[in-house]
Order: C-alpha cells, then structure tokens, then sequence
C-alpha cells in the first residue's frame, strides 16, 4: 500500500476514478472525452505505453507511472489498485490511463473491482483500440462480406506463456485475426497454425507502432512470419493482422526506431507480463 | 454515377478521401484527428447512424447522407463509391464518416478499392468501435486472464441473412462474443447456442445507443435473450456482450428511447442491408 499522498487538492466530494482509453498512442488519436478527463485529473496513473503524448493534456495533474519497462522495474498489479483507491478516497479526481481500448488485454476488471470495493464512484472512457488502428495503417478492412464475418482478437501470450487458443479455427481459410502483444509468440502461432492446416502463403500484415507518427507496416507471410520480422529488426509494440495483406501505400517497415526496445528488450518486458 | 457537383472549391491539387470513424455516437468521442479531418472537409458523405453529433464539426463542408434509414431510401453501395470519386476528382477534400470504426463491418475495403482505382490520395483515421462503447456501458472488460484471451466480434446478419459461425466455439465457457446489428438476430444466435452446449445462464449485457447519451444497458441471458430484449422494448442499435454479465451501476435500459427506430422498422432496415 502506497503512503498516502500529502499535496491532495480539497476536494474530498469528488474523488472517483475514470478508466480512459488513451489509444494507439498518437495524441490526436484520443478522444475528446479523454482529452476533457486528462485536463481536468488531479492525479493520472498510466501506464508506459499509454504514454507521453496523452500526458499533455494534463499538464498540471500529478502524474504516476505504473507502466512496465522492458528490462526495468514494474508496479505490481495490487499496487496499482492500491494508488487508485488511496488517491480517489483522499479526493483526488483520478485519471487511469491505459493504451487503447482500456476493456481490451488491460486488466480491467481487476482495477474497476477495487475501487468498487472501496465505495468509489468511475466510469470508462473507451479508446482507440490497436486493431483498429493497425487496420488503418494497413489501408485494410477487418471484415469483409463473403471473406470473414468474425474478427478476432487475441493476445500472443498470457500468464502462462503462449497463449492458447483454437488454432483449427485460426487457421482456416479467410479467418482474420488481430495478434495483440504477438511479436514474442508469432513464429510459435504461425507453426501452430500451419500444422492445422494454415496455408503458409496466407498473409500477415504486421504494424509496428500501430497509430503513431512513426508507424510502419511489413507485408509478410505466415511461412516466413517469424524470420521476416527478425530480418526487419522488428521492436515492440507489434500488432500482427493476420489473413490480411497490407495495401500499397502503407508506410513501409524499415527497421527498428531508435526509441523502441529492442527484440531482446521486449522479450524480457513480455515473460515479465 | 451521380452528377459531379458545380460548387466545388477551387483546389484541384489536394482531392482525396479521408475515411474516417465516427466512434459509436456522442460528438465527444470522436478522436481529435477525426475533429480536424471534419472541420478541414469540403465534403462530408456520412452513414445516417454516424450521424449528426459529429457533423457539427464540419459546419461549412456539404454534407451528403448515404446512410440506411428504417423503411426509407438506401443510397446504393456503387453510388456512394462514386460519389467519392467523383467529388475527390474534382478537387474535394472528402471526409467518409462510418460510424465506429471504418474497418469493422463498414464496407471499407470496397470504398478503398474505388477511390485506389480512380488514382486518388486516401487515408483511413480509426476510430472507437462499439463493442468498446458497449464494455464501457456495461463497465466490464472484454478480455479477463483466465477466462478468455481471446474476443470475438462478430455480425448477427450478413447479407444472406443470419451469419454462420462456429457456434461450437462461441458456445464455450467463458468465450466472450460481441454481436454488432445483432436485436434482429438475438433469438435465433441464442438458440444455436444453446443447441451447440452454451448454458442458457450464460450472461448477456444487452447495450443500445452504446457511447450515445442515452445509452443503456440490460442484463439478460442466453436462455431469455430474445424475450427480454421483446419485453424491454428493445430498438436499434443494439450491441450484445455474450458472456458478460453487466456491472451493477451500469445505467438500466428502460424500454425504447423517443427517437430510436422500432423493432419492426430496425428489421426492415436490417433486412435491406
């Protein structure tokens, strides 16, 4: 339990929680209800990926990082809820921060479940999620009549390691699938898929930085997923859109941003996860 | 091929199409990028439930309904590709607001395709989708570690008519499915449930108008799906959350809203898509 802040505005009516998307990442891809709850927070707990560009928007709120950092410390998830309740129930109107959609692989319900223990009034602010903005950057649509009617999303891996899923499903033709955190698990998920029966021409587009000014999108196949993202010198964040080709025109992949991670880097940030 | 307009502006250097997502209704979210894109439009060709919270954005830009409206007039899908071509051609700067995201069931790739084919500059600006709207109503995440690592979205019609999928899987515990256009569809997707192993107690969180003010939410299961959304009143939009019990606190549903269309209009809207 974190000590209780000192320097809390008195406003101790007010305290509550607001569980806002922040998006891909871009600050022009927030909405304008985050923009309105960021400027009005006394407090902002975010995470890494939710980012710099968000944060200013609330240039005069206090603001914590709980985000993981590939090879650094991370705030343990009961910390996490720990900081939201002590500062809403000393006052503070409280900002979480989460990158993209926050209902979306952001431990969501464990955070709303401890501020509903504690009494707190939230809400959450839906966000951009890093589907759709791959999609975007890809010049692609995830569903299609007469190809796919389902769009799945799926995490590359959970608290187990790879993530288990239905790859017979996965694997037949026409299904499209968005791989969030996938850059770990993607040449495990293209062999499980192929071994189901996956066509290995089938095509992956793969975005990094989905969403963000730097974005850039690699053109691959799922028989040549895992070496053609070691070859690109591929770095995290990578959305992979499987079963879809990326148009022409789309910014290309040139290997990794000088402020990304590493391969190595987001290998040790993923295990941590 | 609709008649090129006479009143265009005279920039015939800067003609492209933006596609640009709505989110699910309420101006405030809209993205940032989404506001700009609007207030720098000539033109804005927008989907009826894209609607008119986001146009106030684009106060001096022609607009151009192509939406579906209940029991009225549909604007033809080759139509509206030609409308975009046409006006882009010409000079326009064109904004194509969907509601939601523009690359989830929003018939993009077919749009994309007509404005690549005509040699135009384009790009695609996502936006909050309505599944995402519809957890945060519901104030329940989408995706919880040791329940499901993977989501689904899915449509409850296509266009020949109820959807197939892999009911066998959607039916599983702890799958979580959100259906899109899915009042029309409830009953009869509850009932292959339920024939392929689905508990009848499995929850459903039954959101309209999700992100809209007067969004609400009800909490249903598999087994009453199609009778409580009948005996609620229930009308368009409708998204369905399977297998997710809504949070108390979420605002109640409490039968039709004034403006909405009926049930019997939305299944003549449906059955026209």
């Amino acid at each position: 339990m974190p000590p209780v802040p000192r320097d809390l505005p008195d406003h101790h009516d007010r305290g509550r929680v607001d569980f806002v998307g922040a998006g891909p990442g871009a600050a022009d891809l927030l909405t304008l209800r985050a923009r309105d709850l960021l400027a009005a927070a006394d407090v902002v707990v975010h995470d890494r990926l939710a980012g710099t560009e968000a944060l200013r928007f609330a240039p005069t709120a206090r603001r914590i990082a709980v985000g993981k950092t590939p090879g650094g410390p991370s705030v343990p998830q009961a910390e996490i809820e720990a900081l939201l309740v002590a500062h809403a129930s000393a006052g503070a109107r409280v900002v979480r921060l989460k990158g993209g959609d926050p209902a979306v692989f952001g431990r969501l319900d464990e955070e709303i479940a401890a501020v509903e223990a504690a009494g707190l009034p939230y809400a959450v602010c839906p966000g951009v999620t890093a589907a759709c903005a791959a999609a975007a950057a890809s010049r692609v649509s995830l569903t299609r009549r007469g190809r796919n009617t389902a769009l799945r999303l799926v995490t590359g891996h959970d608290a187990d390691g790879l993530a288990d899923h239905d790859w017979a499903a996965l694997a037949e033709p026409g299904a499209v699938t968005a791989v969030y955190m996938g850059l770990r698990a993607a040449a495990r998920m293209a062999g499980r898929l192929i071994a189901h029966g996956a066509d290995p021409a089938t095509p992956v587009a793969a975005v990094r930085n989905a969403g963000r000014p730097d974005e850039a999108v690699l053109s691959l196949t799922l028989g040549r997923l895992g070496a053609g993202l070691a070859e690109a010198g591929a770095s995290a964040p990578v959305l992979l859109l499987l079963g879809l080709a990326p148009r022409a025109g789309a910014d290309a992949f040139d290997g990794a941003a000088e402020d990304m991670p590493t391969l190595a880097a987001l290998r040790a940030l993923e295990a941590a996860l």
